[in-house]
């Protein structure tokens, strides 16, 4: 199978989805919905596995996969959706411990990619969070193994996919999906014995880059494969910002002292403003710092930022101390570097920090599970 | 200009300098020499300007390039090489400082390409550190701007190319040239009236990334572009390795227990262990605790490593305090992300700030300044 497609970034996988639905193919989905102990990967790594064998996105560090591919095909052929589960607890099983190396149990949900996935994909591509309930255990109720409701926070309640169940689904996984959905993270919740696994698919984190000069190429590159959704910011006459910076989703060219109307300057957006430029940088600082926007990453050393602060302080702007400890100057982690990439890297390392609310250090040093693990309360039963 | 050339790791410029040697190119090299306040980069970066007017390699973020072109074209033509100096103090002044936004300013070495630059590429082809001696102004004696020496540590003293001034240079400059030569480090000594600037281009940092999982690809990936010489390591059957990692410097298939034997394990090598095979880690593990390697990085939680250090006690083996401090597990800094790339933008980033001897935080918490400025002594006068 294609290794290579195996370690794409997360919204490349989704994008396959999203292409494999309009295709009307016969993929089939396996998705992480549990894991017990510690994996390579955490509930809600997906894998779209095709008829011809190929793979894209992974859900272990490899030895899985090939069992998956078999397993896949069964699913395919009859139709219906399937759970498994790895027990990797034994490190010295040859069979599944030694390949992933760690001590865990991975449940994951084998389905045939159908309709009732579209919502998912169309929310990710609109950048919109949302969650997708998907029936594990149907218990003795008329819900049964892969059937799926939506939580999308602009709307009410759950909604379920045309020719679906819609009235069995319980009112009460609406707040823990409003939850879920919001913090991107995931869970199984029981009611009664109806088993759901809530999948919080939270938008891409938007970082928004602020200059046009060849040092953004990297910038926009690393931030790219790191899933975040990246718009170049050009100013003046910059042009082919498109073909300049291939990896960034969305670019602008518009004047310093517009940035606050032209973009959408929200709690989820991180910037970096590398113009090199001092006026445009002043004029795009000061609207960040109106902003409220997660991170402010500005280039350059620190006294160049002091000679900026002065100059806001001479024309009677201030900034309240939120607004001041969102701002990062010299922009990126203490790594050493001094290439355009080594400083592109620490300057990504720093965003993922940031947007991820890590205090960046050596994981050893970091006490309790590398993963986050978000647990809702399960509704009253 | 080819702006997409820009940005390339360093390695790839002094690649291009050996390339442009062998096609007997009339090519034109700028090396900032001197660089006072701050700038986006450091003295010793380099660009290659060629006669079309395409630029490998940034010594800006962008601004002086145009000059530089204008300014290779005359170095070109008159053959003789230049030193210019940019003045960007002012950050208001329109033709410079609104472009870099730094305050500082940044001495320029403009030369022909000859084969004087030879030996310089040659040692870094072959991982050798060398010491590259250019003449910055010559004073009264009977050097001139341009003249070039070498240090190599294996050898004695200063070397000088075939027919280029020999005697003439001051035994004085060996020691600091060692220094710098071992740190990759640049200095201007002067010497009555001679000033030399020392380039110390020491050899890429060594990475050998145990494994051949898909999850190795993103690694080497991010390490090459990071500057590091990158070995991959297979064992058993690993098949393709060149095919699956095409950004891997080497690969090696061997067996886990002849890893010291196969390897060179230097105290400049940095190792990522990921072979998500738990006895395939620990043989791999042991013999690298038991060399002087720089840094040990284990993927896995840290009770799997609990779990080794169990099992080697119970075989007598014991480690020293430096080799275990050396070990670092869970692999990486703590970034939050989990997806394939993100774990491996994690992993180079804690290898950098080991490699760099930084302790990873917030630039914006560091006292003094980004880059690390190396001085040596200056010889007795």
């Amino acid at each position: 199978m294609t290794r290579s497609n195996w370690s794409v970034p997360e919204t490349e996988v989704l994008q396959r989805v999203h292409e494999r639905l309009d295709d009307d193919s016969a993929d089939v989905l396996a998705t992480i919905v549990d894991v017990e102990g510690n994996a390579y990967r955490r509930p809600g790594a997906k894998m779209l596995l095709d008829e011809a064998g190929d793979g894209v996105g992974s859900i272990t560090a490899g030895c899985l996969e090939d069992d998956l591919l078999a397993a896949a095909e069964s699913v395919r052929e009859d139709g219906r959706p399937e759970l498994i589960t790895y027990d990797l607890m034994d490190d010295e099983d040859d069979v599944w411990g030694l390949g992933v190396g760690c001590n865990g149990i991975i449940d994951v949900l084998l389905e045939p990619l159908t309709e009732t996935y579209r919502p998912a994909v169309e929310a990710f591509a609109d950048s919109r969070n949302v969650a997708v309930l998907t029936v594990l255990e149907g218990g003795d109720g008329p819900l049964t193994r892969g059937d799926r409701a939506y939580y999308h926070p602009a709307g009410e309640g759950l909604t379920t996919p045309e020719g679906t169940p819609a009235d069995e689904w319980p009112a009460a996984l609406a707040d823990p999906a409003a939850v879920l959905a919001e913090r991107g993270r995931t869970d199984t919740i029981e009611v009664d014995d109806l088993e759901v696994f809530i999948d919080g698919l939270a938008a891409p984190t938007e970082l928004v880059v602020f200059g046009s000069g060849h040092d953004v190429g990297p910038v926009t590159e690393l931030a790219a494969k790191n899933d975040f959704h990246v718009t170049v910011v050009g100013f003046r006459g910059s042009v082919d910002l498109e073909d300049r910076f291939p990896d960034a989703d969305e670019t602008v060219t518009t004047s310093p002292s517009a940035v606050a109307d032209e973009l959408d300057l929200e709690e989820r957006t991180h910037a970096v403003v590398m113009t090199h430029n001092f006026i445009d940088d002043r004029l795009t600082v000061e609207q960040l710092l109106d902003s409220s926007v997660a991170y402010i990453g500005l280039m350059g050393p620190h006294d160049r930022f002091e000679k900026m602060l002065a100059e806001f302080d001479d024309e009677g702007r201030t900034f309240d101390e939120d607004a001041l400890s969102s701002l990062y100057t010299p922009i990126g982690l203490d790594l050493g570097g001094g290439s355009p990439y080594q400083i592109a890297h620490s300057i990504v390392a720093e965003v993922l920090a940031v947007s991820n609310d890590r205090t960046p250090r050596h994981l050893r040093t970091r006490e309790g599970h590398i993963h986050d693990r978000v647990t809702v309360d399960s509704p009253p039963q």
